[in-house]
């Protein structure tokens, strides 16, 4: 069953807040046999004393063994299956850059190419042209007009840019025209199922009106498209948890994926201090506050684990005042591993620890990862978090008489 | 979501070995209160030194509290949902034997019998006959035509022989004719299901036939079926994970299951050491190697507490050869429990290990169930394992973006 059928019918409105601190990539790993992670490295009074008063455990951001990417990784802690909801790779890509997707939305990631005088693609970055050049290349694709169909264009990084197409009858199940070579020529964007037909045609539209539009550039001549994706379908926080939540993220991709479920994104925060004071302004509009810090995730992804400590004791340093506005329930997880040693995502579990005065607390008055393994909590799927939190804050009645 | 959507979309090849040693009903009790299991008695100081490299836990082999036979056990363990997934018992009879059945064959176990002259059996395995003498009246049914199947029957061990159909429109859903009692007749084969009225009446036609040829048999002068079961469609190892898998198995059962799912069976060993001198000789030529041991079963299943603590320390003491050629990662593990106390298979979650240099190594240094309990792996379902196995050796890629 999915857990929303349960939370709809047993959420219970109250004055409680609910905070959750997302640290990208908390869980890590010791950089030689008996040594720490960075998490165990980092001196953190402030997670320590939570630990004291609450309850720890790891999270399994999806199942065991599966390293998620940041968009399963933050729908488990959300709440939604990882493997029920999926974001396809054009919507995370328009998400990511705060576009607003509309539900029948379709969104395609696009490269800036390069093609020689038979048409085909000498190039498949456009020598990785920059973002000051591409640009207005991607701005003056904005000109492209087709009948009965809305198109947004948005320049992302050097050669990528999105596009999105919005009107009635469009699906996104249409397969790339990058042929990930070079020597030959595009592919057609083809429909791989009837309902992306239209899309499939408003694509080669498309294309055929950027190629005019492009054809006198040196580098960026013509363009690729993959990743076509409509906007997932997902419930918002508001109609499965009765919560009214807020985004308090630095990041575009965190505020993007915290809008797909219906968050309110608010300020414009750029360090965690300023997170913090945009919490504290909001405390009384909202019932549920996701903030999420970007910093354990680069650092590890960088193979830098001193850095990934440092970076979790600045994390450490903020809570107290976050403790200070009394939450009901306060939850620090990460939405995966990162750990340092292995500079990327991994499918180790995240230690995991929730704070309320009714969370029947572990013994335990550190928190990291080996502790975590024998805390209270023990070792749980990310997608059950969300009841925790609503159950610790009152929101959540009995399940049958 | 089937695992294997996963596993087949997110494989990565490398050149990393996986090791799976499987120590058959592995987990034990005590069989005095306070005292330790068969695993906690054994001097294992192999087992205990890869215990403080690595992390262990708990498997669950299908569900808590469901214990299982040999094939859910191993199922199970090499990805594959127990309770998806379902071999019967002629399929296993077969598999056992080293029969390669196709898709659409159906195999059934056969028992020979002794019946009167009225046809009731008196005997239901034909007085436990030897294998000496029964094979090559088993080898005597070959001569059975059955227009439109081809049909095998291959000896087993005493009483028993496996036939298998092979032909159109054969399905293994047909009741046995083996009565559980003597005095009485055996019964017809009877489908119980549309799809399986063909293959009732070739076995009718068999049963008939051989009754003929063994007429003037004294003790083997009839037999009965049971266990009609069509081929399990598995997926292959190579498809699902993309490795190259070996089977270095003694018993004919754990040789069939593995070639189930695409394993080959490598090497003719009949013990433990010479199956290590195996996974030796074909190191270079796969990825992944399923090394059985029996004997922690089948001492357990005789309720010899003593001499499965014997089998144990044998199993440790073959650790170094493997240790030695240095898998990216060796698993210890068993496809269920098999307490001497209780003399079967058990529902216990199994004491499982896991070494590799990204493990995440939990704070034990003795393997076995009491700190398994507090291991960093905690408990988790058996048809993860090979996720785990997968992430460590470097094989998957992660999911969504």
């Amino acid at each position: 069953m999915d857990m929303h059928t349960l939370t709809r019918e047993l959420q219970v409105k109250n004055s409680s807040k609910i905070v959750m601190l997302v640290a990208d990539g908390l869980g890590g790993l010791p950089m030689t046999p008996g040594g720490k992670t960075e998490l165990e490295t980092a001196k953190t009074p402030n997670l320590d004393a939570l630990a004291t008063r609450g309850v720890q455990g790891l999270s399994i951001p999806v199942k065991p063994g599966i390293a998620p990417g940041s968009g399963p990784g933050h729908l488990g802690l959300f709440g939604f299956d990882p493997l029920r909801y999926q974001i396809g790779r054009g919507a995370l890509e328009a998400t990511g850059i705060g576009f607003q997707m509309k539900p029948g939305d379709v969104a395609i990631r696009c490269n800036f190419c390069t093609i020689d005088n038979s048409g085909k693609i000498t190039d498949r970055r456009a020598g990785r042209i920059s973002s000051e050049e591409s640009a207005p290349l991607a701005i003056s694709l904005r000109q492209i007009k087709i009948p009965g169909v809305e198109i947004f264009v948005e320049p992302v990084k050097e050669h990528r840019f999105v596009v999105v197409f919005r009107g009635e009858g469009l699906s996104g199940n249409v397969k790339d025209t990058d042929p990930q070579a070079v020597g030959v020529l595009p592919l057609d964007p083809v429909a791989a199922d009837a309902a992306s037909q239209k899309t499939a045609q408003v694509a080669k539209e498309f294309l055929k009106q950027a190629k005019e539009i492009l054809k006198s550039e040196k580098k960026a001549n013509f363009h690729t498209m993959r990743g076509f994706a409509a906007r997932p379908d997902l419930p918002s926080y508001e109609e499965v948890y009765g919560l009214r939540a807020a985004a308090i993220a630095v990041y575009p991709m965190y505020r993007g994926l915290a809008s797909l479920v219906g968050m309110d994104i608010v300020g414009t925060a750029t360090t965690l201090q300023e997170q913090v004071q945009v919490l504290k302004e909001k405390w009384n509009d909202y019932d549920f506050f996701f903030l999420h810090y970007k910093y354990t995730d680069s650092t590890g992804e960088d193979g830098n684990f001193d850095e990934k400590v440092k970076r979790t004791e600045e994390l450490d340093s903020c809570l107290p005042a976050i403790t200070a506005l009394n939450p009901e329930v306060l939850i620090v997880t990460g939405d995966h591993s990162t750990p340092a040693y292995l500079k990327s995502h991994s499918w180790h579990p995240v230690p995991t620890l929730l704070v309320s005065d009714c969370c029947r607390p572990d013994p335990h008055t550190t928190f990291g990862e080996t502790s975590a393994i024998t805390g209270g909590l023990g070792q749980f799927e990310a997608q059950y978090l969300m009841l925790l939190a609503l159950s610790n804050a009152g929101r959540m009645g009995k399940y049958g008489a």
